[in-house]
């Protein structure tokens, strides 16, 4: 763990220190992260942080106690750092700051619910992510393609073609001081919603014959896909196509790989694929591909709901989205990328995605 | 796959013929799969079936529907094997099945909660698992630790030292003609339930100190990881403890991955490791250990109502889990796993695990 995060909380600490010698009032400056300081930046295609501040003070009966809890965690994850201890998660930080402050009747947390804000607003103030302070969210998904990592904690080489039917896991922390990327030959990026699409992929060695990253996030990405995906365009300058179900939460889960998402602002700044692009699945691609009415699903009240709200974000604001959500609203039926298989199983392997991809036939 | 089952499925195939020609009325013997076929096999110590049978009429009103579903799915799965195509999940047998039967008006399948039992119908009839039909369960969860697997579907030979900080991905499917365990220096397993402890112990290399096998199933224990657990007890005779957390709902993840579960039953014939012993945590742990109270938390009624139920069943009428189950009532608190930090980070690698085993500390 890089140590120059236990320099800057320090000067976080000699900052309070010099408030106090001077008799003001102890506080703290950190972004605000509430929605009337998260933007969508039309330029960069990302959903971001604005740069409006709010003050933190110690002596003010609505603040004092957010103030307090605020240091205990800069104090424990300083701590954690100075010991090089292993990395632990948000609940066990929760569990090590939780009880009553020394020398006070006061309970420091009482549900993880009053420590995540406070974490949030730590990778602000530090102007860093949570994994480079030692604190890991439980990872999911699995990756395969023609990719070596050196991982810089165990010391093993990781080939990613030679993980077996299961895949590579995807680790909780895969941020570039730990996970190095040492050789990509691999051309692009596909990532699956379904876990189950993805094992069709991986199982006929897509990946092989297209040379290409086969990568899923098992439904919503995590924070640790959604980072990698992003070292994987950043640096690799690799192009990535997400394929999804065809509805409104479908053409969400795209939409927060490529742009993040409004409750996440600020993580979503370091963790976001602008240029990724939609591969389907697409109203269009139900009737031109002819997939069976069978496996159609009639949309719900709630799904019409979802897609008026999408229709509303700014990042769905370009006419090719707007047109495919009203088309979804006048097709009525949404369809699983699971139903693939009822033209046949190695359809979507076969035909689907190979003629896609060659005729670049994609949402922005 | 193994074209065995096609060949079981034509023998029912026949059977039905046979029952036609001879102008009886068609019908299929399943295994009830019903509470009152469910028992707990003292001897075994593992929940099984009974041999109570159904019989599946065509002319039956009221089974008529069912019988076809049941047809359905067998020739779904029979094509699906004869053409050997990649494993699908049970949502896309789903589709496959879904829409309307031949030369009828009948809907074959509305929802998968209909298409979902007649699977296990089948699982029973062929007696079999679904995994061996190509049929698989997302799966969850992660392992390392001396062993090497040769994967016979991607030949890839899997090194469980070298799995980097993520861990080796548990598979979707870990049976012996595609999983192939060509070596296992490990002398012992441990389950985690959390994986935050986990990621402690594997960060630590706690499996190379101990010379073990490190396994979370991240939860509730999913299919493969119980039997991929299963495997590493009848096959490389390796002991296994699970730790989780000190509540019901911790002991009870404990006795699925011993004992299996009532809902699946015929399942946990298969997916079972009776020797299994519950390392923690126990109320005993929490004062022994000193573990601190900032760090428990209070029982709620939904805790206490689980813990009456538990006590109930068949497997927990040994004198031990009694008191165990006693004494949480009377300690009226539940503590997770997680809380362990609050000692030290490194505490359940350094202290606590070693301890319980050399101790043999443990609950049957």
């Amino acid at each position: 763990m890089d140590t120059s995060y236990t320099k800057n909380i320090k000067e976080e600490a000699l900052k309070l220190i010099k408030q106090i010698d001077n008799s003001e009032n102890p506080n703290l400056q950190i972004l605000r992260r509430s929605l009337n300081n998260v933007f969508f930046d039309n330029d960069k295609k990302i959903i971001k942080l604005g740069d409006k501040k709010e003050t933190r003070n110690y002596f003010n009966i609505n603040q004092a106690k957010k103030f307090m809890q605020t240091l205990k965690i800069l104090a424990q994850i300083n701590e954690n750092l100075e010991k090089k201890t292993p990395n632990i998660s948000t609940r066990q930080l929760f569990y090590m700051t939780r009880g009553i402050i020394e020398n006070s009747n006061e309970e420091c947390f009482e549900d993880q619910s009053e420590s995540d804000p406070i974490i949030e607003d730590v990778e602000v103030i530090l102007d860093t992510l949570r994994e480079e302070l030692g604190l890991i969210a439980t990872p999911d998904g699995y990756f395969v393609g023609d990719i070596k990592v050196k991982d810089l904690v165990s010391g093993d080489l990781l080939d990613y073609t030679k993980m077996g039917s299961g895949g590579g896991a995807i680790p909780a922390i895969v941020e570039k001081d730990v996970y190095d990327i040492i050789e990509c030959k691999a051309k692009f990026v596909v990532v699956l919603e379904k876990f189950a699409v993805w094992n069709i992929l991986n199982q006929t060695k897509f990946w092989k014959k297209h040379n290409c990253i086969i990568l899923t996030g098992k439904g919503q990405a995590g924070r640790s896909a959604r980072r990698l995906l992003t070292r994987l365009s950043n640096e690799m300058k690799l192009p990535v196509y997400v394929l999804t179900d065809l509805d409104p939460w479908g053409y969400y889960i795209y939409s927060v790989y490529k742009q993040g998402s409004i409750s996440l602002a600020y993580f979503s700044e370091k963790s976001s694929v602008p240029t990724a692009k939609y591969i389907g699945m697409t109203t269009k691609d139900i009737i031109k591909y002819k997939i069976p009415k069978s496996s159609w699903m009639k949309l719900k009240d709630i799904d019409y709901k979802r897609i008026k709200e999408i229709k509303k974000y700014d990042w769905f604001q370009t006419k090719e989205w707007q047109r495919e959500l009203t088309r979804l609203e006048e097709f009525k039926y949404k369809v699983e990328s699971d139903a693939f298989v009822t033209k046949s199983v190695d359809f979507v392997v076969n035909e689907y995605l190979p003629d896609k991809i060659r005729r670049q036939d994609f949402l922005p």
